[in-house]
C-alpha cells in the first residue's frame, strides 16, 4: 500500500483521510496553499505525517517560485511557509518540519532553491520512515505474547506518512505473533479510530474491536488489557504528552487498572522549549464536529459546545515513552533532554 | 410540558425520544406489544420511564383482556407482562413495576382486572412522580451556589416520566440559582446528552455546554467542576451502580479530581437481591448503534464491535446516593437496606 503522504518528483500525493473509509481517495497537489488547505481541514492528519506534508509544501512553493525573478522567490517561499505554519497549532512536528525547511531556504542559492527545498523535505519524509520502523520495533518489544492493545485515535501508516508509531508497533508485534486482539476506541468527535484504525488493522489482518470512547473503563474492568499503546502531537520537556483529546482519561483509567500506558512518537514530537503540557497550546476546533455528523445536525440547539482537538496527559501517567533512538522511562525530563537534544543537534 | 409518558383513560400517550431534538412526536398505544417495542427499540428510554411505561403497558393487556373469556383475561395479562420483562434487562424498575403488575393481577377478580391494573399503573406513576420531586430537593441541596454540574446521558424528565432524577436535582438547583453552567457529555452511541439532555436543559433556560465524552477529563483537569450527577438503572445491596456506559469511567475520573460524584434515583431503582454490581446483567445492544449512524454508516468493516448499553460504577467511587427518602452515603450496605427495604415493604 502507498504511503499516505509521498513526493512524486513535482507533485505531492496525499491520501484523503476524510473519506475513509468508504473511499480511498488520493489528491495530488501542486500548490502549497492547497496543501495548508489540506492540513487544516485535516483531509491529512496526524502529527508525523502533517510535518511531511508541509515540508512538501514548502518544496511545492519552492518550485512556484522557481517561476519568479530571483528576488522575490525566497520572500514567496517564506509566506509560504508561514501560511502552512497557521494551519494547526498543536502538534509540533509541523513547526518542526518548516523550521527546517526556513534552514534549507537560508542556506540556498535563489537557484537551486527549489531543489533544496525538494531535497530536504525527502530528507524529513526519509527520517520519519526510519523513525517510524525503529519505534515499531521498540514498541513491538514492550508488548507481551497473546496480548490484548488498546489504542486511541490513528497513531497509524496514513498518521504518519510511514509504517506508523502506536499502531505500528501493533503491528509488529502482529507480525511477531503476539497480538491476540486490538481494541479501538472511535474517537469522537472525527471517528478517527473507527474509520481509520480499524481500516488499517482490517488490512493487516489483525483481530480488531471497535468500541466508543465511553467504554474504555468498562473494558478495562471486564477484560484483561496488557497494554495501551498511543501517538503523540507534542511531548513537553518533562514528558507530558499531547494528544487526541480522550488521551488523558485513558491514561488515568490505565493507572487505576495497572495497566501499562505506552506513548510511541518520533523524537521530532519532543518540544523541549515546552517545560511542561500546561504550556502546551490546545486547538480549539469548530462546534460542528460534536453536533453534526455527515452534514446532519445531531445536538439539540441551544447550548454552547467545547471542542478541544487534544488534552495532556500528565508524565505520572505515562509508562514509556518509544522514541526511534529507544524506550524511555522517567525521570523523564533528563532522559528526554539526552536523547531528543541529540536529535536535535543532528539535525542541525 | 407534558411528561414523556401519561395516561389518557383507555390509553398510553408516549414521546418518542428517538426522534428528539428534530421532532417532538407522542405516540398514542393501546396494544401491550407496541409499548413492549417502545421499550426494546428505546423510543422510551431511562429506567423510571420504562418502569412506568411497562406498567401502563399490563394495563392496556388488562384493557384487552376485558374483552376475551373471563378464563382467558388473567393469562393474556399474564402473557403480556412476560414480554414487557423481556424487553432489556438491566433496569430493575422494569422488573419492580411489573412484579406489582402481576401481584395486582393475583389481588383482583376476573372482572374487576382492568380497573385494577389501570389503578396500581398510575399509583407507581404517581409515585414516581412523587419520588423524583423529592429526590429533585434532595439533589439540589447537594449543589453549591455559582456551581458548574456534569451530567452523563438523560436522567431528566423524559428520562423518567416525571421531573427527572439528576436532572432534576440539577434543575431545581437551577430555580435556586445556583446552578452557573452544566456540562453534558454527548453520550455515546446513541447521544442521549447531545439530543435529550441538552434539549432539555434549553428548554428550562440552564446555560449549558456539550461534550464529546471523551473530553470530561479534560474538562474536569482545565475548568472547576463542583459535582457529577448522574442517575442509575439499578443499585446493588452494595451500593454499586449501574449506568448509562461511561459513568463509572467519569466516577474514577471525578474521584481523582476530587470531583463529588453524585447518583440521584428512586429507591425502586435499588434492588438488594443483587449483592454487588459484578451480579447484574449488563444488556449488550446492536452492533449497528456503534457502526452507523442515520442508517449510515460511519466505521471501517471488519472487525468485532461491543456495544454494552450499562457499566458499573464501584460504591467507593460514589459520594452519595440520592433518593426519595434521603441522602445516602456509606456505608452503603447498611443505609441503603434501611431505606430500600423499607420502600420494599410499603409497596407490600
Amino acid at each position: 500500500m502507498a504511503y499516505s503522504v509521498e513526493w512524486l518528483g513535482n507533485r505531492v500525493r496525499m491520501l484523503d483521510q476524510s473519506m475513509l473509509p468508504d473511499e480511498e481517495h488520493y489528491d495530488e497537489l501542486t500548490d502549497s496553499d492547497d496543501v495548508a488547505d489540506a492540513i487544516r481541514t485535516m483531509r491529512v492528519r496526524g502529527a508525523p505525517a502533517i510535518g511531511v506534508a508541509a515540508a512538501y509544501g514548502a518544496a511545492l512553493a519552492g518550485l512556484q517560485a522557481a517561476n519568479l525573478e530571483p528576488a522575490l522567490r525566497v520572500p514567496h517561499v517564506e509566506q509560504a511557509i508561514e501560511v502552512l505554519a497557521q494551519t494547526r497549532p498543536t502538534a509540533v512536528n509541523l513547526f518542526a518540519a518548516l523550521e527546517r525547511m526556513r534552514a534549507a531556504v537560508r542556506r540556498s542559492s535563489p537557484d537551486g532553491l527549489a531543489q533544496a527545498l525538494i531535497a530536504e523535505a525527502r530528507l524529513i519524509h526519509d527520517e520519519e520512515l526510519a523513525a517510524s520502523a525503529a519505534i515499531s520495533t521498540y514498541g513491538a518489544s514492550l508488548i507481551p505474547p497473546n496480548a490484548t492493545v488498546l489504542t486511541h485515535c490513528n497513531a497509524g501508516m496514513i498518521a504518519t506518512a510511514s509504517h506508523g508509531t502506536a499502531l505500528g508497533a501493533i503491528v509488529e508485534a502482529h507480525r511477531q505473533r503476539r497480538v491476540a486482539r486490538v481494541i479501538a476506541t472511535e474517537t469522537r468527535p472525527l471517528l478517527q479510530g473507527a474509520r481509520l484504525t480499524i481500516w488499517e488493522l482490517v488490512k493487516e489482518g489483525v483481530p480488531a474491536t471497535l468500541i466508543t470512547d465511553s467504554m474504555v473503563c468498562h473494558v478495562m474492568r471486564t477484560m484483561r488489557i496488557d497494554c495501551v499503546m498511543v501517538g503523540a502531537d507534542r511531548i513537553a520537556a518533562n514528558g507530558d504528552v499531547a494528544n487526541k483529546i480522550g488521551t488523558g482519561g485513558i491514561a488515568l483509567l490505565a493507572r487505576a487498572h495497572r495497566v501499562p500506558f505506552y506513548v510511541a512518537a518520533p523524537t521530532s514530537t519532543v518540544d523541549l522549549s515546552v517545560r511542561s503540557g500546561d504550556s502546551i497550546t490546545i486547538e480549539q476546533r469548530s462546534p460542528d464536529e460534536v453536533t453534526s455528523f455527515a452534514g446532519r445536525r445531531v445536538a439539540a440547539r441551544g447550548s454552547d459546545v467545547l471542542n478541544p482537538a487534544f488534552d495532556v496527559t500528565p508524565h505520572r501517567y505515562v509508562s514509556a515513552i518509544v522514541t526511534e533512538r529507544g524506550i524511555i522511562s522517567a525521570p523523564y525530563t533528563r532522559r528526554l533532554r539526552e536523547c531528543a537534544g541529540r536529535a536535535g543537534e543532528r539535525r542541525k
